[in-house]
C-alpha cells in the first residue's frame, strides 16, 4: 500500500534546506486532504492558517521554543480548533450541509437541536479538547499527504499556544492553536535525524487481538 | 494524489453488509499504517484492541448507543490512550529507541529527563487528553488506509467510555478508549448516506493564508 510506503519515507524533519520552496499546488493538496478529514457529525471544528511570510516566520522563532524549522521551512501550517461549538457555528455546518444535499431547509433541524444539546452539556473547556481532537485527525491527514507528495515535514506541538493565538489573532475569531506542520525540504547532509532508525513499538505491544 | 481519491471515495459508513468479512491482511495493514503514526517525541502513547468477537460486537451495542455498525461491521478497532505518561511507560519508549538505534545506553537520558518534567507538570487529565490526541493522529492514519485499501470504515466517538473500558478491562491496563473504527464493507443498497453528496467547508472559509 503506498500509505505504508509513505509512512515509512517521511520523519520528522529536524533541519530543512532553506533554499527550497514547496510547489504551490503541493500545499494545496496537503491542505486538501485536512480540508476531507472526517470529523464528528461533519462539524469540522477547526480552520488552517498557512503561513509563508519570512518575516514573520522569524518572528515565531521564540514562540515555538526555538526549533529551526518553523523559519527554514518552506510553509508552515497552523491548525487552530474551535473554542467553543456555537450554535452559530452549528448553524453554519447544517446550512451547507442543507445547501450542498439540496434538502429541504429545516429538515436537518432535529439533528441539529440533538447535536446542539450534546455540546450544550459540555463545559467550554471540553467542547475545545473534543474540536482539538477533530483537528488531530485532520493533522494526521495533512502528515500522510505531505509523505505521499514527498514533501518533508515536521509536527510540531512544542511551542506558547497562547502567544502563537496572540501573534495570529486566533482569539478575536474564537480559535485557539493546537498544532503546526512545518513543510519544506530536508538539509539531505545536516539533519541529525535523517540518519537514524525510525522506532516504533512492536505491533504486539500495542495490539491486543479478540478473536 | 491517490490519498485524496481516497478520502473522495471514503464516507462513515453507516449501514454494513453482515456477510461480509474484511481480509485479514487488509485489516493488518490499517493497524500498521496506525502503528506508524508519529506521535509527540515518538512516544506512541496508545494501544488498539482489534474485536472480532462477535458475541462480543452485539455486546457492545447499547454501549455505542445503538449504532449498529458495531455489530455489522467485520472487525472492530478500539483506540485507547495512555491514561497517564508514567516513569515506567517514558522509560519503555527510550529503551527501545536505544536498542533500535543501537544508541549507547543512557545515551537518551537527559532528553528523557526533559520529557517526564514536562509531563510531571500537567494533571494527569492533561496527561491523558495529550495522549488521546497522539491517537487520533492514529486514527486519521487508520481511516485513509482503509480508504485506500477501499476497505469501508466508520469512526465513532458516540459511546460510552467508561462502559468500553470496564468491558475491555482498558482500567487495569492503565487505558482509556478514545475513539473507535469499525470496518467492514457499505450496504450497497440500504446505507442511507451512501447517495448523499459529500459536505465539506469551503477552502476559503477555513484557510487563511499571510503572504
Amino acid at each position: 500500500m503506498e500509505l505504508l510506503n509513505s509512512l515509512q519515507w517521511r520523519y520528522a524533519t529536524k533541519k530543512y534546506n532553506n533554499t527550497v520552496k514547496v510547489a504551490e499546488d503541493k500545499v494545496m493538496q496537503i491542505i486538501e486532504a485536512a480540508r476531507m478529514a472526517p470529523t464528528s457529525s461533519g462539524l469540522q471544528p477547526f480552520e488552517m492558517i498557512l503561513i509563508k511570510n519570512q518575516e514573520l516566520k522569524e518572528k515565531l522563532v521564540p514562540v515555538v521554543m526555538n526549533q529551526s524549522q518553523i523559519k527554514d521551512s518552506s510553509h508552515v501550517l497552523v491548525f487552530a480548533a474551535w473554542d467553543a461549538y456555537t450554535e452559530e457555528r452549528i448553524d453554519a455546518v447544517f446550512k451547507n450541509v442543507e445547501t450542498i444535499r439540496e434538502l429541504t431547509p429545516g429538515s436537518t433541524d432535529d439533528y441539529k437541536a440533538s447535536i446542539k444539546g450534546n455540546f450544550n452539556s459540555l463545559t467550554k473547556d471540553q467542547q475545545f479538547q473534543h474540536a482539538a481532537r477533530q483537528a488531530y485527525i485532520a493533522f494526521g491527514m495533512a502528515i500522510a499527504a505531505a509523505a505521499e507528495l514527498r514533501v518533508d515535514a515536521s509536527p510540531m506541538e512544542g511551542f506558547y499556544n497562547d502567544q502563537l493565538d496572540e501573534v495570529l489573532g486566533l482569539d478575536k475569531k474564537g480559535l485557539k492553536s493546537v498544532t503546526i506542520l512545518a513543510l519544506g525540504e530536508r538539509d539531505h547532509e545536516n539533519d541529525w535525524l535523517l540518519p537514524m532508525k525510525k522506532v516504533r513499538f512492536a505491533l504486539e505491544d500495542i495490539l491486543t487481538v479478540i478473536e
